[in-house]
This record gives C-alpha cells, sequence and structure tokens, in this order.
C-alpha cells in the first residue's frame, strides 16, 4: 500500500492539529490498561502478520456486518440512501491504514494528534469533509464503543493465519484489544466537547 | 451475598431515575455488538460459574491491581490520601453484585436505570453520596474505558475455574466482554451531558 496514494491521509502533517490530550495523561492511560512491552512487541508482530490482509479484513468488517446492519451503514452512504463509491474506496484505504498504524506507528505525539483527527472525521463537522461528500453529520460515538468487541473478535483468525503459536496469537490479540481500548479512550475527548472544568473526560 | 444487606444497592428501587437511553436504542447497540442468543445463555453459565468467586475477584482488581496505580487509588480515598474502610467495604459489596448482574439480570428497562445510576454514581455528583464520604469528585471516563481490558484479562482463569471446556470458557469469555462493552456505552450517555441537539453519544 502506497501511503503517498490513500486521499486524506494525513498522518504526521502540519494540519493536523494538536491533541488536547497531554502526554502525561496519555502515559497514565497506558498504565490503567496494563499495558506492558511485551504488549509493545506482541502488536508490531501483529503489523507484521496482519500486513497482507488489511484488505479482506476492512472487507469482513464492512461487506460482511457493517452492510447488513442499517444503522451503522447509513454512515457511509447518502441521505437518500445511495451508495458513494468513492468514499467508500478512499475511507476503506484510510481503514485499511489504521490497522497497520495500530500495530506499527510508535505511540508519539504524532501519534496523539492523530487519534484525535480520527475521532473528528467521525463527528460534525469533519465527518464528510475530507471526500467531500453528503452522508449522515456524525458516527454516533455508542456505536463506536459497541462494535469494538465485532473487531476484536473477527480479527483473531487473521493473527492465527500465519501460522504462530496459540501463546502468540493470544498475546497479539490481548495487544490489539488493549490499543484498541486505548485508542477509544482517546476518541472519547473529542467527542466530551470543548475543554471545560465541568469535564469528566 | 444477601442483596438486602449492601448498602445503597438500589437495583430497581423506585427512586432509580428513568434511563436517557431508549430501549430502541438499546436493542440497536446490542445488534452493533453481535450480541446472540448464545451470549445470553453462555453468560448465564458465567454467572453460576462466578457466584462464590466474586469476593475473589474484586479483591484481585483493587487490592492487587488499582491499589497499586496511584491516580486509580485515589478514587477510593479521602482528599488527604487516608483509607475509608467502610467506603471500600460498601463499594467493594456493590461491586461484587454488579458482577452477578452483569450476567444474571435480564436487561430490562430496571437494568438501563441501573446502568446509567451506576455512570452518575462514579460521576459529580452523585459519586460519594451513596456512602456520605468525601474522596475525589469523578473517576474520569478515559480510565473506566481504559481498565476494561484488565478487568476481561483478569477474569478469565475465573471463568475457567470451574473446570469447563476451553470452548465453553471462551464463550462465557465473549460474552462477558461484549456485555461490558455495552455497559460502557450506556456509561458514555451519562458522561456525556445533559441531553441536547449537539450531543454526538
Amino acid at each position: 500500500m502506497n501511503v503517498n496514494k490513500i486521499h486524506g491521509y494525513d498522518y504526521g502533517a502540519s494540519n493536523i492539529q494538536v491533541s488536547p490530550v497531554s502526554f502525561e495523561e496519555f502515559q497514565q492511560l497506558k498504565i490503567t490498561a496494563g499495558w506492558t512491552a511485551d504488549d509493545e512487541a506482541s502488536l508490531r508482530l501483529a503489523g507484521e502478520v496482519l500486513s497482507d490482509q488489511t484488505r479482506a479484513i476492512i472487507d469482513h468488517w464492512r461487506r460482511r456486518i457493517i452492510a447488513a446492519i442499517p444503522h451503522l451503514a447509513i454512515h457511509s452512504r447518502s441521505p437518500e440512501g445511495e451508495a458513494l463509491p468513492e468514499y467508500a474506496a478512499n475511507s476503506g484505504a484510510r481503514f485499511e491504514r489504521w490497522i497497520l498504524d495500530t500495530c506499527l506507528r510508535t505511540d508519539d505525539q504524532d501519534w496523539l494528534n492523530y487519534q484525535h483527527e480520527i475521532a473528528l472525521r467521525h463527528m460534525r463537522p469533519k465527518k464528510n469533509q475530507t471526500d467531500g461528500v453528503r452522508s449522515t453529520a456524525f458516527v454516533p460515538f455508542r456505536h463506536i464503543v459497541a462494535f469494538i468487541p465485532v473487531m476484536n473478535e473477527t480479527i483473531r483468525p487473521y493473527l492465527a493465519a500465519r501460522g504462530h503459536s496459540v501463546t502468540a496469537v493470544e498475546r497479539m490479540h490481548s495487544a490489539w484489544t488493549k490499543s484498541i481500548q486505548l485508542q477509544l479512550a482517546l476518541w472519547a475527548r473529542a467527542y466530551s466537547g470543548p475543554c471545560s472544568t465541568e469535564s469528566q473526560w
């Protein structure tokens, strides 16, 4: 996959705003999630294992699962219910890239910033902006939360597809699920609205 | 465990407010999470398996994990850092009961209402109200999100402790993780603040 050819994929670019989450807050979150050096290594291995399977995984999630759930499928369609092939292709390529970023990127300031950007792109007004489409105004946070177990369960056979031991697959899976939940905690910051003394994020 | 003796455990009581989440919204969430009749049955079995292990599980989470993480431990201590034994005992008993409710309750309107109440009790101003204590004003939502992988990982041996097959344990574990994530989606409603047209919950 040629990163330069993914429309709207702006990881590390100067137009991405600085995350409102501090690096110290992020470090505390990793402690809360029990994140270890072994998770780090296992996630890298997962990245190698998944590197040539990202298209199949995204197709699995989108065509076999999301497409069959009307209240999820609407978020990649026009208000009239029409398919948006270009939007599907571009956001699909970014979705594929996200799998690899989850596994292979270093979680530095660029990482924090892009997590915030990913959340904003599921929210008003950024959701349709990147691709210049008309679709739902936002993906409700609750459905992102609830879809995570589906992603975690369906990715398991892809992690096992390269013949690693049961233990190694289990470790990759554990690291994957922790990383997704940490990302969810970061996305929740965007969904919690502007900074205020009332925020309980 | 005698439910009537758990201080502040008000499941189904008339003083619990109606959840702002509609039953239809909840049904959609279950579809998003891929919830099945098999999950329902596996969660019931998990309830039987865990019924006499809840004290050990809560001790595991609180004494062996939370107590060692200062930014989590503060939420059950006074602002001066003192232990609050009665608070710990009462909230611990409710925490134990929550494990069984997760597995054994029917997810009807009382269920929805109590999920909202549980969230409010981690937030200002309800967090310390039930027990009449002085402690942190709220548990940040992000740390609830990030602690869930720890709960999911550590509960596995307790699910396996009664000699069920690997497949049965895996099913119980899958149903458990889905239920917790569905509850998280409901708790997120409380953390998202008052109803408004701006809400992206």
